[in-house]
């Protein structure tokens, strides 16, 4: 139907070296407006408060995960084999390419503060009326369809889904090297091209040789050390309580008729849960930016205070804790109102566990599995055979925490109850 | 007056592994809002439209020239050189980190179409009532000027410039390694430590050992390499003239009357030139990018179109042309205007020399110059021993080049005079 | 007593960038015959064979873990630690450097074969009639002493042999940098900045800043990912199998009168366990190789036959066995040698788990363990506070490998009884 | 007439990540003695004494020449370009590999002592009676001489010898990215994907897309400082005047017929150049090291003397000179007879740029130019292009150097006529 380009196009990437597009459709994807707004949400969200490199954005993400399954595909044609159904490359390159297309600026704030699902909205650009849903269409009508459902994990063959989603897929190898690279942590260094030239095809889905044993275990090591290092930092767990509170605060606000000096499209929108997919569009993290940079004057002092605080990066402080009990949680929360705090916006618990921490386990269900394939053409999962996978695979670990703003709490700390006082004085 | 803090704080770099902060003064500089705005500007302006690494901040520059700054220094009192003046720590370090503190939104572009000049703002928010100000003021009342008159280059004590504003200083050497690094290209990787080691602080200015020559030579030609593969990328060129071109528009459309949407505070006051420092300070890439974004929906089509060029990277087309000369600028002008085109948007001649390009050249003035201590004690111009500087030291070299909006021309090239046609038909 | 060089030297690493030495006492034993003798004694012995790149020397290790002491020290006076007894450095500095002297070539395999140990020869070298005995005699009549007590632990002050020997003293992270490095993989590296950042002296040890914990637990998995992938590796094994038969044959000839053509001094020493230090350090990888080179020439063809291998890399082939017990070994060896093979030198079965392997283990003695010092000045042992390491510490691996000369025994497999044969047959 | 390997065989390679082997004929070479040997042969010769990282064998750099013309190749073939000759891929693979086999020990030094060339031997190596010559006997009877032909740039196409042999060919970008990495310097950090990609076959050569011209420049520039930092660094040059010093003393002993205690063979065969294949095959750095650390126990103090300082590493001092001239030369030798030293050893005055300095230089035949291909298919020559090429390509560069052994020389400086004690009292 289409050839590939008379030139081979590349990217100069800092992960990669290089980024390969031959398809013109990929070409075309990429400079879509839908794609390129992923220049202005940042992959990483707030982790620059925290780690100043961490700037990149899901633009560049992206195409790291569109050329790891490049090269995984390539491997596969190279070797022929004949588990691996060729026709399958442009569903498998595009679902790839454009599976975060639907994040928002924030992304995993928003979600939460808004009850939106990036994965979603993925899937409303791809099969909307965009230039993507065009481009796709162009290429067979039922195209954007097809892939929309390996995003959503419903594609008729499962083998496409599985190497564009699994523990061991494009997506996570590339966002552990480059968040790493960028960050400026070597808890990311895998050993990519072992990974690949290890990966089969294999009965419907993707599984590794068993040589390979190694070099996976020190990839799920990497990405344990990353999940606490860089991911649950609290620094960064911080600065996504303020941004929260802001959306919280100005949620309240407008369901109260509170006049915004500034409230333009599509926030308006956003704040009533009636987005459409154009107006979703329109939403970056400039445009946040922009809207705390000027929310700081509105004349709620709540809302002015965060907006302040997020951008002038003084966040609330954080200390660990053993345990605590909602009892406890609660007389904190009385005795803060005692003192003129507001518990609403001055305190904030965070267990990060209860976030997705999707180093491997080994009692979920077979797709979230790592299967190896030994030299008699058996399949092993991967904690049967790993005797350090399988001694991490339980392991359920978090911190409480409790974050507040230490310039009022230290000011009112001398009237807190006597076992309380200790959280707070340091 | 000061001491050091009671534990040295870090940030980690990608750069230099960790930023090293000792002085407690320095620490709060950091933590001012007008350093933290530090983040919301780019370091390479819109450069990550070329290269999609290069979307570090001039916060994250600042902190790794402030820590060059202090390796130096350190290595100077560590070797008990008599002609470092050890009371003058305090300064250098402040003015190294400070000394971007002035830089606008996409910096260059900017400047050029306001006329505006990133130092001397720079030097108004240190010395004005800002928070950096007031901190300067607290160690000393004369620090904020003292720490203004190095970046001005005025300061009483000549090596502390000299230290913080030469042509092997801690900005371009810290810029050459984190360009090279966020972009992913490897012309910029010098040998930081051997140019450190090399240094000596020798009758009133830095100069360099004559071993370290080679490896002054190399970083040198790595300044060479990324001006003309990073900084003059034709892209990048395209995407700064989009930009002036959108201020241009807004500006004459303002003095016009023009009825905006979207204007907020300190948008007007930039475009009649009367910026307070505290305005001035609110200006950042998210403000400007959301402008951007507005100002597609503007009823001004010229401004709308070329706002949709920048955010959706519509770029102009760009052809390298060997000569041209006024008179077949003038006659293309005339043939665009003819054929329906408005010149002054859809035209835009560029010469990347006229621009700083800053390879060194030995016909300067002596702190132009990069001098190099023999074993003798005896001072050498670099290029007087150096074979390989002498040589590219007069090298002037310049493309120039046509950008224009390629569907637009398309569409009329049939109708410009035939000598003029070839020009863009490619 | 001796004061600094009035220049610092330094040595381009490519692992630390920059070796330095400040001190005369380190310069003069840096140029010693018997330091420079470890150039011809490779650090990873027969490794080469399994890695091209790792033909790194102890000469470089022994640098780097220098190096590391360097700046381990340099920290603790810069902070002014008072629990860092200041006069101990250079004692420390010269235990660093020394603690390999006395490495054979092909150490491991050559102490397995004569019975020898490295440690007591390093002692020997350094207290004896040598350059580097009469250097530190120079510097203090009992510091050949002192500086042999640190490397044997029995030097008064137990800081100092922490410092030099621990689970995270500076051989170990030398090493996991420097074979990581040199043969191309990158599971070992490691923080190492952030480590000396966090090491702390404390009541008579080193011990771990608390927050230091995960750049500690990524230490020790890199240390786990590095046995099992380059130390423990079978090819590796196997080359040190051949290399300890070839000295069991030449014992065994010698021990036979054979008449040798080649056997220069000090090899019969060697054999007979009677050598001087002199002899001793007449040893080196390039009179091992040279030997083997002219034995395959000799007239027993047995041990022409290993010489051969070992020099072209005929390596005997390896099987992996889950169990295998002492019985059935007993039944192939006498059906090897019914088929005419010799067990003795026709097979090998191997466990590396007999092999020191020393991934942290909490149950042993104090001065094998971690201690992190948290902010309340406690200490913990690190597996009470890492799950991590906790879960891994019991970790009891290892497989059992069968060792043979393929071709030789693809000649007789059909002779050798039906419940033998699958091992051999692949 | 052969197929690909039932599986791809790698091994890793710290420069290349990993080796791939697909055809059965060049894992067999690999596996060959005289392959096997090149592990025994330094790739920088006694570099490593002036940078003791470079212990980096010519195995290692003859796979990683194979492997980048097994990457050039196999972009060729994926792009489908006409004028490279398909059925050229094996001759082509094989020279790549082999074109060092005949390197003997300390290459430089040897070939200059006793006016042998390695090419040659090469070349007798592959056509002779070795594992080698047969492996591409049973591959086709003429094709030893093919390879062998194209070693010698005499083949039938051009564009093959052109690809193994240029001035941008694999052997040049491998070993400036592998010394640079062994050694720890990064001059020598090429963009080798770049330069790949920019490949083209052309009209029976290898020329440069015009687009890749900086790619080129940079690795011009690289590789002057290679050669200034590296090949040409004053004490690796005083280490090859002491080995050539030890060939040149042995050689006259034996024609005087001392009677040496250690002798063995070849060594008698090299100093009377009557070597064959098989002799000049045992032939390795481990013997001639063997052979020095036994000769220091000769009775001739010379070769006694001059044996210490290679193995002691106790090298000549150097002093640079501006300018000498025959007159000067000769009245020193004078002068040092007279004060009892020998002229003949104790002196020697060395013009690095007398040696291959192979900068691109544009007044060369064809096949020593780098051709540039523009958009409209038109070569030219770089320099003609290329400013910064141009300017450095007439560059003669060379510093004089005496070297003498210092010790001696202090004794006797006194007695030195006046003008003369200058060269050497410093």
């Amino acid at each position: 139907m289409e050839q590939r380009l008379t030139e081979e196009k590349v990217f100069k990437d800092p992960v990669h070296n290089y980024i390969h597009v031959q398809d013109p459709i990929i070409w075309q994807l990429i400079n879509t407006p839908e794609f390129q707004r992923l220049r202005r949400i940042r992959q990483l969200g707030t982790s620059f408060l925290t780690f100043h490199g961490a700037e990149h954005s899901r633009f560049s993400h992206s195409l790291g995960v569109y050329e790891i399954t490049r090269k995984i595909i390539s491997q596969f044609e190279r070797s022929h084999y004949s588990d691996w159904p060729k026709e399958e490359k442009t569903v498998a390159l595009c679902a790839a390419l454009l599976h975060d297309l639907g994040h928002g600026p924030f992304s995993h704030s928003i979600e939460e503060a808004f009850d939106m699902n990036h994965e979603d909205w993925t899937c409303k650009i791809i099969t909307g009326d965009t230039e993507v849903g065009a481009i796709l269409r162009r290429y067979a009508p039922d195209f954007p369809e097809k892939v929309a459902s390996v995003i959503q994990k419903t594609y008729e063959k499962p083998i496409v889904v599985n190497l564009v989603t699994s523990p061991l897929d494009a997506d996570r190898m590339d966002y552990l090297l480059r968040d790493a690279y960028f960050t400026g942590v070597n808890y990311g260094t895998i050993d990519l091209d072992r990974i690949l030239r290890m990966l089969r095809p294999y009965h419907g889905r993707i599984v590794v040789k068993e040589s390979g044993m190694h070099a996976v275990e020190d990839y799920l090591m990497s990405r344990y050390q990353m999940y606490w290092q860089i991911y649950f930092h609290p620094v960064t767990r911080s600065s996504e309580i303020i941004l929260r509170q802001i959306f919280k605060r100005a949620k309240s606000l407008i369901q109260q008729d509170f006049q915004f000096r500034f409230m333009i499209d599509p926030l308006p929108q956003l704040f009533n849960g009636d987005l459409s997919v154009d107006e979703y569009l329109q939403l970056d993290e400039a445009l946040i930016q922009t809207a705390f940079m000027q929310w700081r004057k509105e004349d709620d002092a709540v809302l002015s205070e965060l907006c302040e605080r997020f951008i002038d990066r003084k966040l609330y402080k954080y200390v660990e804790i053993e345990q605590i009990d909602v009892n406890m949680i609660e007389e904190i929360r009385e005795a803060f109102t005692l003192a003129g705090l507001n518990p609403e916006y001055d305190l904030e618990i965070d267990f990060p566990t209860d976030n997705p921490y999707d180093v491997f386990r080994p009692d979920e269900s077979t797709d979230k599995q790592i299967l190896l394939l030994d030299r008699q053409d058996k399949l092993h999962e991967l904690s049967e055979v790993s005797d350090i996978v399988r001694s991490i695979s339980g392991l359920h670990r978090g911190k409480h925490h409790l974050y507040y703003p230490q310039n009022k709490v230290d000011a009112i700390v001398h009237e807190l109850p006597s076992h309380i006082r200790p959280y707070f004085s340091h």
